[in-house]
């Protein structure tokens, strides 16, 4: 099996590289930018997730001899083609938003700078990780809101693709989330793992009794206990017979949950088990733990709808050229037309002003040219939101990785906090602080 | 990079391992099946997918150097643990239903016999893989149902995340898609493809004539041109200007697709480009392609809504523990209680009754014992849905690689001819046909 991520596209992106490079306009240098037209789902506010993780596949993103033998069998592209992408290998820059930042329509969350045939092969790859990580994060971050000070973990991996489910993971923990269940997760990217047993446990065993002595003796008293599989009253007497009042936890994953948490807390405080912890993990979403913030739980397990985006699947993010050159080497700024899809041209630098540390706008500086738009000392209380991936084909290494995860993570819940107020209701409306363009003069 | 799949599961399989090889009930021989309790969304029927990539999977499900020592140095589990991961292999069986096939609520989709230590390892990876591919297969057939007998490609890759966006293709082509825009896709399972310029291949040129030109040099005049990045009338006129009225087709991205596929149909025939082909793209779902019924469209590419299971991105399936031995050795048929998620123990045969030739029931057969349950021969208008995919640990590789998809495509268009007619509308209801369970009495 190739670890080649050079596939991982769509076949029109070779077309148009095949054409180009019979016309010439292959070697024009091209602008293309990375972002969304709006927040899908009624969102307030987007997590921009999976930067660091497309770096590293960027890396991978060469044509082995199996990549071009598919595309030579199946004549995808002819011999040229196949002799250019044989030498392939990303030369151009990138530059982009901080993993873990927050973004709104318009932002350009990644500005991919290079030749027209270096940049416009990895728009799907580069769609498909930031739309599914970004889709998750800002689920996510919605759900850490509405979870205030305690605890959360993902537990999804079994609603999600295989390899989407490990990206979900990192992609919540990016986004406030504390642990996920998912163990290669926890191994690629350092992310905390959690879990202590489902249902097939007890019903393993000929009692539950049976069940949470072989539980405890293997994980001691700390660990957490699930007590519906049959009765949750008669799990939970029993739980605390078996384990003492100093059981960590009892782990509730059925009924209706501000109801049982409340009769289960009673319960545990009558049976003198009083610092013993409430788990509940019953399809839960951001509206679900908000709706227990009064109720006496200690954690969220949250399975299916972090994974899924809360019902925004995908951030809807797109890859459009923006500038380029024309025959004569001048810059040109690009844009579709089409009235329900319009987007604006030009290379464009982004800032977020900012008031009394609250965040007031997403402000975009829009140039038709290629010059640098140092515009920030115009706005000395904006914050500068590009940063440098990708030099010359080179990566920056700080962004991949369990550091990279890390310091996604730290950033995240600092940015976060400049957020309005209003940017943290749940209900769908539009964005919290408004998009606007500032026009930078023509280019040179 | 490895390639094991053993860490794509979540913690708590380890956790209950661990325990249970301490209490010795690691060793008890199960029964665990992989179902949905319903049918999410509201959908008519379930499309089963995933099945031949699971199985692919298992064969890489293999505890090396490298999980091992996550495992200890993260004390996941305890010495004695670790020493049966490094020698794991499933070495039980799997029957299951063949892919392509339809389900319904409780339709046993996978019973894995084996020792609760071999088996309960296998549920993140089994619910993964059968839940994102049948949620897509699931939407992907009622789209190829609304599509008639035009043909539709897939092209989401851009929604999904990089290696789900594979398997979408695979389960969209395996429920009636013909081709798909991933190159992987394409390269692994031998899903045609298809694809030919974006928009921005258009705002690469200085005119949209020249982008028309070259790409009819580099493709032929059989190929698709975009016409909508500018204005779309002004687009066909170039289109047709330009490559004659042998032009293959042109592709809409954008507008009101009814009105503009008749306009555009009607500006085609007034230029002579009678046999020039209409394909639309722009955030087309079932309910959107069941609308274009009546419009000159010839082809359908769709995105973000099969890859996301269009509004239902899993299948909701669980994987439960339904029989097992006991301390003497004696067979148990065993289910959670719990009011809301209560499930049905004991071991399943699967049948789909039909009365000419059209299904009328999902018939399961249930025994709280091991033995085979052969009933068919009670029911002789009723076809069996089980065939075996693991025999004593080793994969019928029949259902694997590009084989196993022509297999599972061919197998669903046959299968769908048996559905009643009321189970092909598109509005939510309760699933088209019953499950009706037949007891089989005591177990040997």
């Amino acid at each position: 099996m190739s670890l080649s991520t050079a596939l991982l596209t769509d076949r029109y992106e070779l077309t148009m590289l095949d054409a180009a490079l019979r016309d010439g306009t292959a070697h024009r240098r091209c602008v293309f930018e990375l972002f969304g037209r709006r927040l899908s789902g009624g969102r307030r506010f987007g997590v921009v997730a999976g930067t660091g993780r497309l770096l590293s596949l960027l890396r991978d993103f060469r044509f082995g001899d199996d990549e071009l033998r598919f595309l030579r069998d199946g004549r995808v592209v002819d011999a040229a083609t196949l002799a250019f992408l044989e030498g392939y290998r990303f030369t151009g820059s990138i530059t982009g938003y901080r993993e873990g930042e927050l973004y709104f329509p318009g932002s350009p969350l990644l500005t991919i700078e290079g030749t027209f045939a270096e940049a416009v092969v990895l728009e799907t790859l580069a769609l498909s990780v930031l739309n599914h990580d970004s889709a998750v994060a800002t689920a996510a971050a919605r759900m850490s809101v509405a979870a205030g000070d305690r605890p959360l973990a993902e537990m999804g991996s079994r609603r999600a693709g295989e390899s989407s489910a490990v990206a979900a993971a990192r992609a919540a923990y990016i986004a406030g989330f504390g642990a996920t269940s998912n163990l290669e997760a926890g191994r690629r990217w350092g992310i905390p793992t959690m879990g202590t047993a489902a249902h097939s446990w007890t019903l393993l065993h000929d009692t539950e009794e049976d069940a949470f002595r072989a539980q405890i003796a293997a994980l001691g008293i700390d660990t957490t206990l699930l007590v519906d599989t049959y009765d949750i009253r008669t799990g939970v007497d029993t739980a605390i017979r078996v384990a003492g009042t100093g059981l960590g936890g009892v782990r509730i994953d059925s009924g209706d949950l501000p109801t049982v948490a409340a009769q289960v807390r009673e319960q545990l405080d009558g049976l003198g088990a009083t610092a013993t912890r409430i788990t509940v993990t019953s399809d839960l979403d951001e509206h679900a733990i908000a709706a227990l913030a009064a109720s006496p739980v200690d954690a969220y397990g949250v399975g299916t709808s972090v994974v899924t985006g809360s019902g925004t699947p995908t951030a809807g993010m797109v890859y459009k050229l923006v500038a380029r050159q024309d025959a004569a080497g001048g810059w040109v700024g690009v844009a579709k037309a089409s009235t329900d899809k319009a987007s604006k041209g030009g290379r464009k630098a982004a800032f977020r002003t900012l008031e009394a540390g609250t965040a007031t706008s997403e402000l975009i500086v829009v140039s038709d040219g290629f010059e640098e738009l140092e515009t920030a000392a115009a706005h000395p209380d904006a914050r500068s939101l590009q940063v440098a991936l990708v030099v010359e084909g080179e990566v920056d290494a700080a962004h991949e990785g369990p550091t990279g995860v890390a310091a996604a993570r730290a950033h995240h819940l600092r940015v976060r906090e400049e957020l309005p107020v209003k940017a943290l209701a749940l209900s769908r409306s539009d964005p919290a602080i408004p998009t606007v363009y500032v026009d930078a003069g023509p280019g040179r």
